[in-house]
């Protein structure tokens, strides 16, 4: 860190994350990793076991808070992001979600106009409450250089989720449904974006720093519903979060839209853009970073595998993009399989210390 | 069709889609759309009782030249792609693949190199004769004015099914074998590479007059693993088969693969390049269409919808991709649930009669 830099950080005593989003180019960038509290570390399975179910996890704040700290403890992270689910909203909606041991989510799906009336908005913070008693005593226990990260699910990806029943589909069910009657897939998405900017703002009301809307699934629309279903309810939870807590950071990830992340990021308004692994880095560089900070994108299995090539490969993607704003990060979450000493690896060479 | 243009024909005698991909811009772009024949037409599910399994349907040549006419019998379509599957590669090789209605296709997965010693390349022409069969069949009862198109999987996409064993993953297991011990699944790679190889000539000696190599999960790739996994053995088969046929069109398909298509084709040297429906309009006519022949990209879903938005769509990728060397498809295969009026449709905006 140079001494102009050191000396602002004193002056400002803000921390890297958000320096970083406010669009400063630090000489080591932060580091965090998408799915850093998980089941590749061993007190995480411990903690896990408390639980009855993923849910109860995510529902119990002793429980989250404890597993969102493990990695903090592990290593020299730069931000926390509590520990939490995407498809919290659809069980807070009143939708029957299930975590079944590894076959992930299902949920009993929403396909037409009808199947919305099972929905109820109106109780969403109050189930949700339990959250944001995590992010409180999240922001009483964090190390006080530590960001706090709040997330959702875009609307986009939780619909396809909501109408297929489970991810890792094509959506196909939900492309169809948007296009049939875009009418009624309309007020699912209404739903959506109404519960998920009251879920952020309340959020932000409890202590997190800065937001990651996870667009897991984007890169199955086709250019024109990308911009109807994955930008334009972005941009819509962006200013109404943005109507009650104008300076909160917000980073988007649209994961798999590929060119269109340009125009995500100018519609949207988001600060910063999380890139999944396979965005070009130069591109990234010559083309998203003057538009917004960028957030990424080593290869979740590259973690996992280690090694020479590793190493090579978080030095280029630092190399590459370090020199504008940037967060290194994974292209996607860790993978339980990861060898936990991998992290430390990433973590040191982030930092140049080896 | 302007007068020089049909001129030439007569005087080339040319079939649309070559000329195509040869590099002309056709006052009227051929059309032709990824699986065409299949479940979406009665007279394919009535042929489809008559074999045992769907790879039975694949090997008796009878059968799968019937419904490969099916939808050049009911549409103006300028082309026709065999009946077959990209599985029959690893069934040719001697891994065990099974198509489980509903489910789709199985394998006994290969997660190692110790996992290659099932795979047995000597016998791949042999088993796989059949096939040459349908192409030998189709020539002599197509029209003489539809282009026959072979294909086949790409190496990676082919790997994908082979080590996990299904599709529609994020190709884990894979990409950690790739980045594990890259020697040994080079080794499964260039087994593909050259089955692909061999396949694909003996195809075109057959009568196939355009191939199509399909990577359907090149977009779970990183940039750098792109290049060593998709881009080069695509390289490699292009030269392989152009070394015996060096006039045959070549088409290929890296689907999600985003940013990464321009160097694709300019590094693999296909004539075309088909596009998944999330890839934009504009990007592609103006960076793409200078290198290759476009192929594509109406969203299947939007396919089964129909309606005014469908017939918009289809003239607004005719009207920003027509003026340059292009072939209208879907952005991915025709899905079983779509109105066969549709698809005439389709054929008739295209044809521009309506």
């Amino acid at each position: 860190m140079n001494e102009t830099v050191k000396a602002r950080t004193m002056e400002t005593n803000e921390k890297t994350l958000i320096r970083t989003l406010k669009g400063e180019t630090l000489s080591v960038p932060p580091i965090w990793l998408m799915r850093q509290a998980g089941r590749y570390l061993p007190e995480y399975r411990e903690t896990r076991k408390q639980a009855g179910n993923f849910l109860e996890l995510c529902y119990t704040p002793e429980l989250a808070i404890e597993v969102t700290l493990q990695p903090i403890r592990r290593y020299d992270l730069d931000a926390s992001i509590m520990f939490c689910d995407i498809l919290v909203i659809p069980d807070a909606l009143g939708q029957d979600v299930a975590f079944r041991e590894g076959e992930g989510p299902v949920l009993e799906p929403i396909q037409n106009v009808q199947g919305l009336s099972v929905l109820n908005p109106d109780g969403v913070l109050d189930h949700l409450a339990p959250v944001f008693e995590t992010i409180k005593g999240l922001r009483r226990e964090l190390p006080a250089d530590k960001t706090l990260i709040g997330f959702a699910g875009s609307p986009w990806t939780v619909a396809i989720y909501m109408v297929e029943g489970r991810g890792g589909t094509d959506g196909g069910k939900a492309r169809s449904w948007a296009y049939k009657e875009p009418d009624t897939f309309s007020q699912l998405m209404d739903v959506l974006v109404a519960a998920t900017t009251e879920y952020l703002i309340m959020q932000v009301d409890s202590g997190a720093e800065v937001l990651q809307l996870f667009d897991s699934w984007s890169g199955v629309l086709s250019e024109d519903q990308f911009r109807k279903w994955s930008i334009d309810p972005t941009r819509r939870i962006v200013d109404g979060v943005r109507a009650v807590h104008p300076d909160v950071p917000i980073i988007g990830f649209p994961r798999g839209g590929g060119l269109m992340a340009a125009e995500f990021i100018r519609e949207t308004g988001v600060n910063g853009i999380s890139m999944d692994a396979n965005v070009p880095l130069e591109w990234a560089r010559d083309t998203l970073q003057p538009l917004a900070t960028l957030q990424g994108n080593l290869d979740n299995q590259l973690l996992v595998a280690g090694g020479a090539e590793m190493d090579m490969t978080v030095r280029r993607i630092v190399d590459t993009l370090g020199k504008g704003p940037f967060i290194f990060n994974l292209g996607h979450g860790i993978v339980p399989n990861t060898p936990p000493e991998h992290v430390a690896r990433v973590v040191e060479l982030v930092r140049g210390q080896s």
